[in-house]
C-alpha cells in the first residue's frame, strides 16, 4: 500500500486535545476509503501538522480529510524512505 | 529531547541511493551537534523529503544538515504527536 505525507498549513496555537480530536475523527472513517492515517505531528507555533499514512491513493486521503472538516494543503507519495 | 520535522525541496528525482547516502552523511556528523536523525521519508515527484528527529534545538539541525550540503528550506519543532 502506498505511503503518504500530508500536510496541513495554519493550525496555529493547536492545542493536544484538539490534534486527537482531528486524528480520532479521521480513523473514524477512514476504512470507507482503505486509509490508514499512522501518526501525526504538530508544530503549534507554525502552524504546520504532518500525517503519515498508508492509502490506496492521494485522492482518498483527500476526501477523508476533508469530510473530517482538515483538507490538506499538500499530499506528497513517499516512494522512497530510510 | 525535542523532536522536529525538517523539509527538505527541490530534490525532484531523488533516488534511493541517494537518500541513503545523505542520511548517512547526516548520520556520520550528527553527534557533533547531539542531533539523532530517526527517518527520511521522500517524494522524488515534488521533491520534498522529510526528516524526522530528536535534537537539542533547530539550529543543530540546520548545522548538520548545511556541512552535509543539504540544508533544509523549513525546521518544525514537533510539540504534539498522536
Amino acid at each position: 500500500m502506498p505511503k503518504f505525507m500530508d500536510v496541513h498549513d495554519g493550525m496555529i496555537g493547536i492545542t493536544a486535545d484538539a490534534l486527537l480530536a482531528a486524528h480520532q475523527g479521521d480513523l473514524a472513517i477512514q476504512a470507507e476509503e482503505g486509509v490508514d492515517f499512522q501518526h501525526a505531528w504538530a508544530d503549534p507555533a507554525s502552524g504546520k501538522v504532518f500525517c503519515l499514512s498508508e492509502a490506496p491513493s492521494a485522492e482518498a486521503i483527500q476526501r477523508i480529510h476533508t469530510r473530517n472538516g482538515i483538507p490538506p494543503a499538500e499530499i506528497h507519495e513517499l516512494t522512497l524512505e530510510v
